[in-house]
């Protein structure tokens, strides 16, 4: 059972999005944050998982050659797609509206790869989700982004916010791998590792 | 949008969950909590649906009667069901982990009703999710029920809690009906009938 067999261990997350820190502790688990300043390019050839993989090992290789090989160190990506177009975080007001209008009355999609360093070998998986957002009304969009600020999210929402519970009537997959850490991936793959 | 149309409503959540209190709040709403003491009785012949939306219905009933009609009452019920078994709250540490030992590795549906009294009707829907639990070990049953202690929950588990984020890898429908209030209808409802 995870807090046990992770007792001796020391955790870092490679990650400094507070949801991924949330879902960490409330699996019970001990950790530390350190963050890498890692630039988020990726080969245009890759498939939406390959890049949510791939950006998950980075974050996690560069914080780990900071700590002994023993130390477990987890690394996260999200990534949120619409018909085949990657949203990224908004950097405006603007931006953060186009995305919402976007998404407005569709389904998408949502990737999260995980990248666990422990021992000299890294360990990588992903989950996908599908999220259905109800029409959202200009009235919606613009008191969430005044309100909630979402330049920190991919794709401009966070289904745990206000327009989650309004908007979002529907998803298939996990709702951890849409706030950005799939928590029953990650504990599955924790226990199969240390184990 | 939500807040502004009901600024000069009193509303009241017929309802003493933590959860349904939790959600309502994060919808943006003010509001008082009034709870009956209502017997959860229902007649064995009704769908698991009818049930669900008649217990609500009840809840949402009894409270209207001590307020002036114009006062927003909502009622809510949530059911949890496994292969045709209703899975009631755990009375006891031994039900709540035959309940879980039920629900491991299996996909099991939580219908949660609502009801909404207003201006002397009472406005009624449903919403149903599936949820999906990885195989628990003894272990994880025994940690839980120890720590979260569910015997407030229907099938005794809260996805929202540790045993969630651990062993919930996969649902389809609203994560907030499985919670206990079905956030994204409620709010459809209410500007349906406030408008």
């Amino acid at each position: 059972m995870l807090p046990h067999i992770l007792k001796d261990k020391k955790i870092v997350l490679a990650s400094q999005s507070p949801r991924r820190k949330e879902l960490l502790h409330s699996l019970g688990i001990d950790f530390e944050v350190c963050c890498s300043d890692q630039s988020e390019n990726y080969s245009p050839k890759m498939s939406n998982a390959e890049i949510a993989s791939y950006l998950a090992i980075q974050k996690c290789k560069t914080v780990a050659k900071q700590y002994p090989t023993d130390t477990i160190v987890i690394g996260g990506d999200t990534i949120v797609c619409l018909e085949g177009e990657i949203l990224g975080k908004p950097s405006s007001i603007e931006e953060a509206k186009q995305m919402l209008n976007k998404l407005s009355g569709k389904t998408h999609e949502v990737i999260s790869g995980i990248a666990i360093s422990y021992k000299n070998k890294i360990h990588n998986d992903f989950d996908v989700a599908k999220v259905h957002f109800l029409p959202l009304t200009e009235a919606d969009i613009d008191f969430y982004i005044a309100k909630f600020q979402p330049f920190d999210k991919a794709g401009a929402y966070g289904i745990q916010e206000w327009i989650g519970l309004k908007k979002i009537d529907r998803i298939e997959g996990s709702f951890y791998t849409i706030m950005g850490l799939p928590t029953a991936l990650l504990a599955t793959m924790l226990e199969n590792i240390i184990k």
